[in-house]
C-alpha cells in the first residue's frame, strides 16, 4: 500500500470572543482553539448563530435585472462570442449580488439569457442538471431533445429533464433570445453532476422545423396518455407547454372568479403549475414552474416560502416588493425572491401594455427539493 | 411606495483568457465583460468547466480524524467551556480541509463530537435540521426527546427527526462523549432552517433514567406497529436502535454466508440499514445510516456513490483507501468519503481488538437527498 | 345481555366421491362430512379445483350485444318507464349469460344503456360506486356533477368518481342514449357501498347548457393544473374528456408510426388511456378506461389480461375473437372479455363506415383493482 | 374464420311488480321485460335496492365457531383423510351460513383449520392467493417457504405472500392444528388466480428443524434491513412474527397506559398491526392482520368498518357482540364480523384463564383491499 498519509494545512481560523454566551476568554481557551484549528475542528458554540438561525436568513439578495440591459449585452455577445464545443452555449447567467460573484441567481438556481444568431448551432450534450427554456419573445429556434425538434415561441415553456441529449439551432433570419433555468447551483452543492458531450453536428432530419414536436404529438392532450410510452419518470415526457394552453387556463380561472366560482388563488390572481403527466408531480425533479396572471389594479398578499424563486415578467407592468426592496417591472424583467422573504406584486397597467392590462409572470423555484425533503413551508400574510 | 430601488456593488469579476474554447481576446470582449460585471452577469462559457464537470469533482477532501485527538480536545473543552443557552451544546465539528475552514465534514453533512460532564444539562431546543447520535463508547447520558428520556449506550444509534424538542443530561459520575450527525450544511444551502429555544430546565420526570425509552416500548418490535400511533411520517418514531439488535443482524448475515446463503453484500461484508418503521424509507428525510461488519482479512471492493459519507470505526482495526488517500484506522476514528471517490476498507485484526477480529463501521450519508431527486448513482469496481 | 345465541340451518352440502385425489369412500367419511355440514365447514380437498384453478377460469362468458337491439328496447322503455326517485335512472344493464341472470356485464363491472327523453330529469344522488358515461351517438344531455353542468356529445368520456352528487337532464328535443359503466358488482362483493339521495329538483342555474363544464375550464389543459384546486385524489377532477382530444391523440400515434417513430402499441393499433391529472393513475380508483383505433385491415395480436373488460364499438366495423367466440361488430355494439381469455380484433372496413375505415373501440376494465393488489398479469401472443 | 356465433339460453328472469317506484304494470311492460330477458338485459329500476344499498348490507352472517368442535372434526379427518397431491392440504374451511354453503368465512376471506399428523408432509405448491398461518396451540410443524424451514409455535403469525413456493411437514410425535387465512374468495371474484404444483418431496435440508428461519435471521430486527435483500415488495419478506414480540408489544402498551401515556387505542385495549418491513404497509397485499389485548373487565366501544374480519381467541374468555348476535368465547373460538356491522368485545376472566385475565384476540381482515381502492370507512360508537 504505497498511498501516503499526507498532512494538510488547516484552513480553520477561530477567534475567541468576550460575549455572554461564549466561554470565558482565557489563555487556556485560546490554546484550545489553536488545538481545534490544528485538528481541523470548529466548535458549535462559535458558529451556531450563523448555521442555525431562528428562520431562514438567505445568503442571496432580492434583485431585479432589466430585460433591456440583458438583451443589449446578449446582442453584443452575438457579435463577439461564437457558439461551439467547449463553451457549449451563448448563455449569460444572473449573478446574485449576495452570492460573491458566482453565476447563481439564487443559492440553488441558475437563470440565464441564451442567444442564438441566425444559422447558429449549439452543439449536442447532456447532463444530470435539470433544465428548461422559457420564451418571452421571438421565435425561429428549435431545441432538439433526443433527436426530436421542438419549436420555441413566445410564451412556450420547454422543460428538459436531466440526461436528455439536446442541441439548439436557429432556423430564422433573426437572432433569438430566451431564458434558461437550471439547478446548476444545487447540483454543485450536492455533487451529483455528470456531463457528456454529444455529436457536433445534428442529422439533417433533426434540423427539420415542424410546428409541433413528436413529444407534443404523443403527450399534449388533457388527461390522455399514449399507452406505448406510459411509464413513471421523475422528469416530464412533454417537452413543450404551449402558450395557447397556458393563456387559456389563466383566462378561464379569472372568468370563473367573475362568475362567482373558485379558480384563482386569491382575488384577481390566477395561477397554474406545469406538471409531469406521468407522475402529476412537478415538471422536473428539482424545479417547480408556475405562471401567474394578476389583473390590473390587483396587489397580491405578501407570501413567504422556504426556498428561492426567479420570476420573469411575460407581459404587463407593475411594482414588485420583496422584503425591503421594491422595483417597477415590465416585459422581460427578471427578479429573484430569496428564501422566506415575503413577495408581493402590484399590477399597474401602462399605456404600452396589452389590452387586458394584466401582469403576466413566469416563476420557477426549487420547491420540489424542499417539499420532498420535508422542508417546505409557506405563509401568506394579510395584505 | 417608499422602498427605494437601491444600487449594489457588483461582486462579479471576469477575466477574458486566451484559450481554444474561449472567444477571441479583443478590447471589445473586455468591454463586454465589464458590462457583464456591472450588470451582475456571468457567462457560461467562462464557468462551465467548474460548474458542470464530466463527473462529480468534490469540493471536499478525503480525510481521517483520530478519535484520541478528538477526545483529548473534547475533554479539555469539558474543563473550559460550560454548556448552556446560546452555545447550546458542547459539540465540536469536523471541518473538512477542502471546505475553507467551515464546520462541515462534507458539503452536506455535519459531524461532531459532543461531550457532557457529570451533571451537565444541554438545554432544550428544536430545529428543522435532522440529527442523530451514535455512541462509540460510554454510557450515562439520556437524550430527552419530546419529553421521553432515551438511554444512550455503546453501539446505540439514536435518530431525532427535525422539529422534535430535545435536551440531554448526564446522569453518570463520568463524562460521556459521542458523535452527532446532522444535515446542517445541506439546510444551510437550501435555506429552509427554523430553530426554536425550549425550556431551560427539564421537568423532574424527564430526568428519569429508564432502561428503555417510551419510543422503544412502542416501536422496537420487528414488523409490529402500535395502531394508536401509526401514521406516515418522514422521520422515524423509533428513537433508539439498540446495539444488541444491530450486532445480531450483522452476526446472522455472516453466519448465513458461511452456511451458503445470501445475506452479505459481498463476501465477508455484512451491511444493515437503519429504516423508519412507518415508511420503510431512510431513518431521516435527508440522512441514510448504515452499519458495516467486515471480517478479518477481507478487503471490500472499491465503491463510488454520488453524495458524501462520514464513517466512524466502532470496533477493530484496518486500512481505509479513499481515492488517492489511505489511512490506518482503529476504534473511534472518523473519516469522510467525498462524492464519487471510491472507498475500500481492509480489515486488519490487531492484538488489541475484540475476539472476532472484524472491523465494525458506522456510516452516514446524504443518499436520501440524491435518491429522492433522481441524482443517486453508484458503481462497484472490481477489487 | 339479552341477545340470544341463535342456531342456523346449515346450507353446507358435501358429497364424498370416489376419485384418485379424494379420501377413501367409507361410512366414516360420510359421517365426517355430515359433521362438517352441521358445523358449517367445507374441506379444501373437495373444493380446491374450483377455488384455486391453475389459471383464471372466468365465471363470465364472452358475449356481444347488438347496439340496435339495445337501442330498440331502450326506446321502448322511454315510452313505458318514467324516470324518477326510487328507480333513479332509466338504465338497462348487460347481464352476462354466465352470471346467472344478474345485472353484471362481468364479475366486477356494470355496463348499461341509459336513455333520457326530451325534458327528462334523472334525480340527484351520490354513491361510493365509481361511474362514467361514454357517448356513442347523440347530444343534448347535460350531466350535472356537484352542481357543474357537463355537456355530453358523441365520443366524450365522462368519469364521475364515487360520492360526487350527480343528476342528468335532457335539454334537447330528441331522446338521447349513452352507456354507463360502474363498479357495482365489485363493490357488491367487497361490501363497501354507500348511497345517498339528493335533491329532487336542480337549481335553475344547474340547468344551464354551457359548451364546457367548469371542470374542463379548470383542468382540460395538457400538463397544467390550477394551483387553487390541486390536491391528490383517487378520482379525477376532470369530468369530461372530449372526443376532439381523443381523436387527435389517436391520429397522431398512427401518423408517427407512418413516419417511422414509436407511438402505437403494435402496427396499426393506436391506444390511449384516460388518466387522472392529479395522480397520473387511472381515471377512477377501480376502473381503467382506454380507447383503441385499429387501421383497416389490421388484426391485433391476441392478448390476455387478468380481470375483465367491456368494449363498445365507436366507429367502423370488424370481427372480434374472444377465446372460442367470434362475432362481427359495428357501431355501438358491446362485447365483454372475461379474465385471461385472449381477445383479438380485426378491422374490416365496410362501405357504410367513415372515411378512414379504421375501427374505433372504447374499452373499460377493472385493471386498477388487480394492479393495486398485485394481481395484474398480461400476455400478448404471436398473432 | 370458422368460429361460430353461438346462441345462449338467457338466465335472466324479470318480474314486473306493482310498487310506487316501479313503472305501471301493463301488458306492454311485461312484453318489454320479456325482450330484456331475451336480450340478456336487466333494468336498474328493478335491482337498485339490492345492488346499491344506503349502507353495506352484508351477504354474510355474524357467526361463531367453537374451537373444540373444529378440533374434534380435524382430528377425525387426521384418521380418515390422507394429505397428498390433488387435495393438497388437510384444511377445513369455515362456511359462513349466509353464503350458501361455499367455503367462505366472509365474502372475501377464507379461514380454515389445518391439521398435520406426525410425519405428514403437505406437498409443495404456489399460488397467487395470499396466505398466512396463525398458531393458537401446539408446535412441531415447519412450513417450508422458498426452501426456508420456518418453525410454527403457539402465538406465531406466519404470512406467506402470493406465488411463494411452500410445503409443510410435521416433525413432531403429535398432530398439530392451526388456522390458515387466505384471500381465496376475493381472488375468486376478481379472477386473477394462478396455481402451480411444486415438488412432491422436499430436499433433506429443507426438512431441517431450526429454531429460527433464515427469513427471521435476515429481517426480524426492529427497523434494521439487510441491504443485500432490500427492495420494495407488496408482500412481506419476514415469514414469522414470533409470539414473544407480539406479547411484549401488547404488554408495553398497557403499561404505558397505566403510566399515563398514550399507547392503547382505547382504555384497556392494546392493539398491534403486523406490517411489511419493506413497505410499512400491510403484511399482505389483500389482508390486514392485527392482535388485540383487552384487559379483564374492559368492554370495547362498538366499531364498524367496511369490509369483513375473522377473529380467533388466542387466550382468555369473554363475550362478543356483533350486531344482533352475541356469544361467549374462549380459547381457539373463531368468529366473523361482516361489513359495517358493529363489533364489541367484553373481557370476562374465568377461573381457567391465564394469570393476566386479559382477552387476547387475533384478527385478520380485507381492509387493504378497501383502503387501496378508496372504499375504507370506519366509525367507533359511544359504548
Amino acid at each position: 500500500m504505497s498511498k501516503a498519509e499526507t498532512t494538510v494545512t488547516s484552513p480553520v481560523r477561530l477567534a475567541a470572543e468576550e460575549q455572554a454566551d461564549q466561554p470565558p476568554l482565557t489563555p487556556e481557551l485560546e490554546e484550545l482553539y489553536r488545538g481545534f484549528e490544528k485538528a481541523l475542528l470548529v466548535p458549535l458554540w462559535t458558529s451556531i448563530g450563523d448555521l442555525m438561525p431562528g428562520q431562514p436568513r438567505s445568503q442571496a439578495t432580492a434583485h431585479r435585472w432589466r430585460w433591456s440591459e440583458l438583451l443589449e449585452l446578449a446582442d453584443r455577445s452575438g457579435d463577439l462570442v461564437p457558439v461551439g464545443r467547449g463553451g457549449e452555449r451563448r448563455a449569460i447567467a444572473l449573478a446574485n449580488p449576495g452570492l460573491g460573484g458566482r453565476p447563481c441567481a439564487t443559492p440553488t438556481l441558475w437563470a440565464a439569457i441564451q442567444y442564438l444568431m441566425p444559422g447558429d448551432d449549439a452543439p449536442e450534450h447532456r447532463h444530470t442538471q435539470n433544465a428548461f427554456r422559457f420564451v418571452v419573445e421571438g421565435e425561429g429556434v428549435w431545441t432538439v431533445v433526443e433527436q426530436d425538434p421542438v419549436p420555441m415561441r413566445r410564451g412556450d415553456f420547454l422543460p428538459q429533464p436531466g440526461m436528455h441529449w439536446h442541441a439548439h439551432h436557429n432556423a430564422a433570419a433573426k437572432p433569438m433570445a430566451w431564458i434558461d433555468g437550471l439547478d446548476i447551483p444545487f447540483q454543485y452543492q450536492v455533487e451529483g453532476q455528470f456531463f457528456d458531450f454529444g455529436r457536433d453536428k445534428l442529422y439533417e432530419e433533426e434540423r427539420a422545423t415542424p410546428q409541433r414536436s413528436r413529444s407534443e404529438r404523443l403527450w399534449a392532450y388533457p388527461g390522455l396518455v399514449p399507452v406505448s410510452q406510459f411509464q413513471p419518470k421523475q422528469g416530464t415526457p412533454l417537452l413543450r407547454y404551449r402558450w395557447e394552453d397556458t393563456d387559456a387556463a389563466l383566462t378561464a380561472q379569472l372568468e370563473l372568479e367573475r362568475e362567482g366560482y373558485t379558480g384563482t388563488v386569491e382575488p384577481g390572481h390566477a395561477l397554474v403549475r406545469y406538471t409531469n403527466p406521468v407522475s402529476s408531480g412537478d415538471v422536473l425533479p428539482t424545479i417547480r414552474a408556475q405562471f401567474h396572471r394578476i389583473t390590473a389594479g390587483t396587489e397580491t398578499a405578501p407570501r413567504r416560502e422556504t426556498g428561492s424563486s426567479v420570476y420573469q415578467v411575460f407581459d404587463g407592468s407593475g411594482r414588485v416588493t420583496v422584503g425591503a426592496s421594491s422595483w417597477s417591472v415590465s416585459r422581460g424583467d427578471l427578479f429573484v425572491v430569496p428564501s422566506w422573504v415575503p413577495v408581493s406584486v402590484r399590477s399597474e397597467a401602462s399605456s404600452s401594455d396589452s389590452d387586458s392590462g394584466a401582469l403576466d409572470l413566469f416563476q420557477f423555484s426549487d420547491a420540489p427539493v424542499l417539499a420532498k425533503l420535508n422542508l417546505f413551508r409557506s405563509r401568506t400574510e394579510e395584505s
